[in-house]
């Protein structure tokens, strides 16, 4: 998308031709900075740094972390320890080990002095692929964002169209468009008057972060909400629709994302607001069937929510503690939230219910 | 309560017979400082600035900021320059004119010369008064919270009771034992092992800096969660009861209380979580039957939102901004919380069902 009307990835392949630009979204929201990677240690560091982060963005990453390395070394040896260290530096990252693999399979069977050239391509393809996918899903969810819009104007004295958004499911994570905003912003291109609530999404605000910038830079008018906000705002009648993304999404349609998003869905159902959530396919997990039981749920360290980083004005930053001393946190990442709470799901492939008939006619798994 | 084992309340004559000594609750929790209050000046600088807050607290800091002022001067037109002063200070805090009128009710009456000494006897009974209150209040919500534990404990495997609140509604904001924590503390006497999940409460963080603060000074176990987090907690069963306040409560038994308090409500319905909510009796308004339509929402300045405060070390704090500098945000600051999704009310009169039957009863208003 756009960042002050000139068009960027999230990672591109540099104008030298063979290193690998990044926005550090760790300097996020206060400064812009373009990095360049120009090894694999340099692009595991980004992913292990969250210099990039995003599903899709880290395995994009760690594709052309592998060409990276093999501009010093083409072995099979080589190749496979690129590998490891990529994929160690995420361990839970099932998007991150799925482009690794891929990479592998493709390469390793090749000549030595084949591969290089042979891993640049496959790691643009598979970032040409996460933006094919990404403007599917938009173009999906815009045909629902043009009923709803059409729907308010028949009601009357529609000014906007507000659609409620958790944590970051933009183009920052993605490649480009993202998921849950991919939508909003080929609404934003169609002319409607879109307004997107941002929550904070406490404890690691990439919402207000990441979601306001990208939101603010592409020019997509945006209100940041505290995390608590989202009820009473779909109690007046201020939330027409809520969009989110999911880090994993079961068989039966459960949503696992990150923590809150199972309370916006509750206030959404109480209040007759849909609740829709974006997602690519890979984001399925074929094999699990009950959210609630079976996801693991990961406990990350208190000091997030502790501890706050932001701008002191001037170019500095500060991070600050917001807790007594003698208090401590705890820190749970994710929330599920149950399919019945869903009113559909939007993939590349077109819009599902939330349910196992929804998503195995649309995968071809009945 | 306690402060590291010193009985303290928020408000109280201070040595001197005449000055009165509060907590600068602005510097919690990173400093410990009281202030002495000398004037009615400096009493009301105390309310505007929210040196003092929650609504008791500020109406027992204007009765005190009365007695101060006639320490000056004793004429009708002082007194009621002084009422004036104090009430400009919280517009819409129904509490703070209630103290202010019932003290001028009292004092208009008499002589000059007998005002002082009036003043300062009814200022220490509007204490005690609520106190006593809160103490109550304590005392119902014991029963039930010993009923939990009793049938946790039949269930067997119980180690604790786990109890969330939101934003802080302890000792902090009333003259002592607070309302929605009176009942916590007295079960802690009573040797139940209790635990609060205390939510952060963004945008002010009322629960990460007032709620852990008195908490862990008094010794009570708790852990601080980001507002996120109780939905996914109450899912594992984490979360054997809630207990928030309100800052007003309907003859209907709807709540309005801090931003977020119905997202909370919702998660402890969707899992048969029981959620209380603890309040005196001036906090019901008998006049609104609808808490939804008839109660207008505070929309406070997107600043709060915008910026935050914390400690930086070495006794240094700072105020840091965590959103782009080109994104705003709203900021509506309480919502309201339909009776249906509440378990019971626990008042000084006793525990009610949340609804014009259960609060008529009561207080008789059948």
């Amino acid at each position: 998308m756009r960042i002050d009307g000139v068009a960027y990835r999230s990672i591109a392949l540099a104008a030298d031709g063979w290193s690998v630009d990044i926005i550090d979204q760790t300097r996020l929201p206060h400064d812009f900075v373009v990095k360049s990677l120009r090894t694999v240690d340099e692009a595991a560091d980004a992913i292990r740094h969250m210099l990039v982060r995003g599903a899709p963005l880290i395995g994009a990453t760690a594709a052309y972390g592998l060409a990276l390395g093999l501009r010093r070394e083409t072995s099979d040896a080589a190749l496979r320890q690129f590998a490891e260290k990529l994929v160690a530096t995420r361990p839970t990252a099932v998007n991150l080990q799925w482009a690794v693999q891929r990479m592998l399979d493709a390469l390793l069977p090749l000549g030595e002095g084949q591969r290089l050239a042979a891993a640049y391509a496959l790691a643009a393809e598979i970032c040409d692929e996460d933006v094919a996918i990404n403007s599917a899903i938009g173009d999906h969810g815009l045909a629902i964002l043009e009923k709803h819009w059409r729907e308010k104007q028949e009601r009357g004295g529609a000014e906007r169209l507000n659609i409620l958004t958790h944590c970051n499911a933009g183009w920052l994570a993605t490649v480009d468009w993202g998921t849950a905003l991919a939508p909003i912003y080929k609404a934003f291109e169609a002319g409607i008057p879109v307004h997107v609530w941002v929550d904070e999404t406490r404890p690691r605000n990439q919402g207000a972060h990441l979601t306001c910038w990208e939101l603010g830079k592409h020019g997509v008018p945006h209100t940041l909400i505290v995390d608590n906000a989202g009820g009473h705002l779909m109690q007046q009648g201020e939330v027409d629709l809520c969009i989110t993304g999911t880090d994993r999404t079961t068989a039966t349609g459960d949503v696992c994302n990150k923590i809150g998003t199972y309370l916006k869905a509750l206030a959404a159902k109480d209040n007759g607001v849909p609740f829709y959530v974006a997602l690519p396919g890979p984001t399925i997990d074929w094999q699990i069937e009950d959210g609630l039981r079976e996801i693991p749920i990961e406990n990350r360290g208190g000091h997030e929510v502790e501890y706050i980083s932001g701008a002191m004005g001037r170019g500095e930053t500060a991070t600050v503690r917001i807790v007594p001393e003698f208090s401590s946190a705890a820190n749970p990442a994710f929330d599920v939230t149950p399919a019945r709470l869903i009113t559909a799901l939007i993939t590349e492939r077109g819009v599902a219910s939330a349910s196992r008939e929804g998503l195995a006619g649309l995968y071809d798994r009945s």
